[in-house]
């Protein structure tokens, strides 16, 4: 079985192991006060060029979308997302085990626009029940998004000046990060989310590390104790370190960007070739999540020798699935993987 | 500086590093389903004599404490522990951001006695107004407790009768779990300990692993839809066959038990040889954490060598501290410890 | 002014003032244990042929939503409901303040059905991610809906089976639920509620009460320990006998049903009078809400005399707005809004 | 039976019954935004004299308290309470239900004092683990306490000195207020409450209401956005002028002093006729709750006429017992129950 169902099917990748070897017997305080998680921070805040920020470590990315909103949050008030957002579909109600509400908003490919926003904004302080109704008070925003779509600069640029017209704090869900600044389509870069976000994060577990997610808070407002609320939900690791180690891999020698490339160039591949022979998309996702729509028929052969995911039936022989690249992605996996599609269509 | 602070400043066995290495690149299922969680389950099963036990594997002491106390109880339940369970201090109250109220005995030792129990919940039920308070429906104990005491089997076995008498769940949390089994004066096993708790954790980040605590769930009740509460508290891992392959080193080859008596012999060697030259502890801990009462002079003097926990001023002139053992801890360096304290005494 | 903007705009039925007088210096016991909401129950489950059932005061809606909810699902569960449900909309995230998540389905007149309900539920367990999802449990319907639709009893009948076969608890918001039994339209008693839901309640504050709902529960499994909940969400009233007391008063004597007439028959005489001279309506409401589209220069004339909510502009120069007749409604008020609408048009 | 157990026995002032009656067909907006509300928070911040102070009505204790600190506090702050605080023990754990725990203080008579809320809060902030334990950012006091006893004025200017220096909102539970200003012992103004604390209550519910608190917050932090809170934890009224109309009716003509003077003058009549004739006390309460220890054989005769709370046994032969005055106590009644006392002893 070659997996290609999602992108955290492997360990990581092997700096990290030797890192941990190498370190092991270090003794070192923990709860991510010790050297590696300062020395890693100032990497990830030079690489964002963002001296000023601070950079804190947890284990995944539901325990990082729950501690940064509920942190942000009062309890009468609720994050903004699309739909198709993690936070409202598959964190099994973290957020609203916290206390906070999800303010949906419905989008056609996973992204929120300025307009959106602004309009969801203005119309709750317009309605005259509005203390009846959660306030809005926070953006979420995932980039790649759950369906494989990227920000602009334009669009990021657009948001959030949104946001700061509304007194909305926006926060970038990177769990993904990596393989969107990749692609080919990207024109940000880590300082412009730096910039124009007030925290967001940069996924480690689906690029390149056994697991773990930084966060990078720019607004001030937003450091204050936040880790006390580390703590609180869960994700202070005892043994810290282990976060700071695997983040200053990544952060040496352009490793994170490097190791995102493959899977971006592996993504792009599979989906130029798809299209080439007339396969058509549920989505146009330019990072390394991709959607093709395949017939029935073929999906049954290929699930013989492929695990992917099941996304849904388009009509009535066809159905959209996702297939995932990731860091560790070997390509003769991708090659056979077209071949074999190219031969079933 | 040599830490002492506390039983989590190195790595892991390096058995742990080598099996992550040879399969790294292997691809698994993520969230704990993979076949390396199943056989660590398999082999905790086995060493527990609880073959219809359900085993999950979660990151941390705190998120696996809260994930099933939560899941074990209604909104307007509430948990017996002592005064100085984890929950109840240094979970920057985690339980209570679950909704949950511990209901606090006071305890000498850090242990909770059968009589205890049944007092309280028996006065609960008694008081004319006791839907206006939390109903206790769980007891909290840890073991060893945050103070370093153990168990005994009849104490333990007297617990769980209060327990099913009085309808209550009974979880032992057991991050150091293996300090306690290999105690010189623990007569429990880990069977015991699966017939007469409804729920208990085995440790994994404090006695060898990187991170990790394997919950083992005897009570049917409590099996029910347990992934879901792990995935809601933000502890399902995404890549879980990590903790899967950490359980399998520790649990083939009785390697989680020859590493705790390392601690424990370490922890009895500083006990005896202190106590042999007159010094007196805050509290009689048969584990490997221990409470010496030093002078403020010879503190200051050790701490330019030691790290070490400071637990309060006992007089003018005195202060307990903590010293741990860990399954990393050098037998060269408690004697050097000891050497040292002799000498200044 | 003349207010047509809710059904509360006024105090309560007058032989209620006078049964607080009468009652006033008695002595009773407080929590709702008193002779009054004995009676008052009785009196309930006499009306809805249940006399195995749990009844109990709170003093509002939101309180009570939340409270019956809350008692009923673990923390990884959530409530099926109609994007216009008041749970999910007005009462400012009080469910997911409590750990809930509202499960939403959007439906075009705020009516649920068997089918949506059922293959909902069905696409939950047969989802590979479900553990990473809110697991459905309750279903919650208001009757008359928030747009003052009502459900006959077919429909309530099909849900109730799809309730049953899903393994899902049936909850009816009944905080206009006399304007709704009142309906022309109406083939509903309260024993077919009763015996077709777990538990309902009907509503006080909008028919004829101070304030105060009755809760019915039908379901044993939702009895259980339900005063511990009404204690914590902050619903039990100290004097809760001015609970039971309004309850006997509006369930002697065929009151409540009394009241409930009145309304629905000035709610229908404004629906037809307006219908005949040619009004479309936003939505085809049976009961005590009314949702005509007017003119925006005839809503700016109206406003001068009239108080009644804005829902929305229909087009360019049209609006939906909101009427609300009550029990305290009078003919000469409603003959005089209409003599307005007709000579403005 | 004659009822002392309780200060909530009776209805209310029969001047409420008729203003109510009064103004009963009155058309309002709901939900507190009416003339009698708006009239009421006039008459109180004048009696407060505190005209820059926000004034909310709800309708009881519970709501009340954690509606006030679930506003003021972060998830990961707490409130500091005296073990006996009301908010700790009696309200089945409502503060946790919103994530929040009670930093519980042990105090022999129900007052927390200045150096215990510095001490307490120092300490927190010297702790090397401070981000592991909740952080301290509210106190909650209530006067009189749970156990009778009142804050004097310079002991409250100490608290609130104590507050400021160390960070803390300070929070006034005033459900029995009126209790305490009227006792002879008393120093305190409501103008010295409006200005030495943050937020405080003045109950209503105990004192001469059907029921309703009226919140009166004088620091700015906390005003922000309270409506949004009042709704969410279902405090917000429907028909919010029952609370207006009440707290109008309190606060003229001095009637809210003049109906606590009543009670406190029948319970120091209790208190000084009982210790006259050798009785001893729990505690040394000055307000309307006394807790008298008497023979159990006694308190089994008085049983079979009076009604009045247990409070726990003091020896082998006897217990405490609490009885309340309010203002609808009868004199006669209080007669009575000394001549019996004083027949039995």
């Amino acid at each position: 079985m070659i997996r290609f169902n999602s992108d955290y099917t492997e360990g990581c990748h092997p700096v990290i192991l030797e890192r941990l070897a190498e370190t092991n017997m270090e003794q070192t305080p923990g709860y991510g006060v010790d050297e590696h998680c300062k020395h890693a921070a100032e990497l990830i805040k030079a690489a964002c060029d963002a001296p000023e920020a601070d950079v804190h470590f947890l284990v995944g990315g539901t325990q990082t979308n729950v501690t940064v909103i509920s942190s942000a949050l009062k309890h009468y008030q609720g994050v903004i997302t699309a739909n198709t957002g993690h936070i409202n579909v598959h964190e099994t109600g973290a957020l609203e085990a916290c206390g906070h509400k999800c303010l949906v908003i419905d989008t056609p490919d996973g992204k929120l626009t300025a307009e959106m926003i602004d309009r969801y904004t203005k119309a709750h302080f317009a309605d005259d029940s509005f203390e009846h109704i959660v306030q809005p008070k926070m953006v979420y925003i995932s980039n790649p998004t759950e369906v494989g779509t990227i920000y602009k600069k334009a669009e990021l640029q657009a948001i959030s000046n949104a946001c700061k017209e509304n007194n909305l704090y926006l926060f970038m869900d990177g769990a993904r990060l990596g393989y969107g600044l990749a692609s080919r389509e990207n024109d940000l870069t880590l300082a412009d989310i730096a910039e124009l976000t007030d925290v967001f994060y940069i996924g480690g577990t689906k690029v390149g590390a056994l697991f773990g997610e930084a966060v990078v808070i720019t607004n001030d407002e937003l450091k204050t104790d936040f880790r006390y609320n580390i703590k609180q939900r869960g994700g202070m690791l005892a043994k810290g370190r282990l976060l700071g180690i695997q983040f200053e891999v990544l952060f040496e020698e352009d490793r994170y960007m490097e190791i995102s490339r493959h899977a971006a160039r592996l993504a792009e591949k599979l989906k130029d070739e798809l299209a080439a022979v007339g396969v058509s998309f549920m989505v146009d996702s330019p990072s390394n999540q991709q959607f093709p729509i395949l017939p029935d028929s073929v999906l049954d052969e290929l699930r013989k020798k492929y695990s992917f995911e099941f996304n849904g039936k388009t009509d009535d022989t066809h159905s959209a699935v996702r297939f995932c690249t990731c860091w560790a992605t070997k390509e003769e996996n991708v090659d056979a993987l077209l071949a074999d599609i190219k031969g079933l269509l």
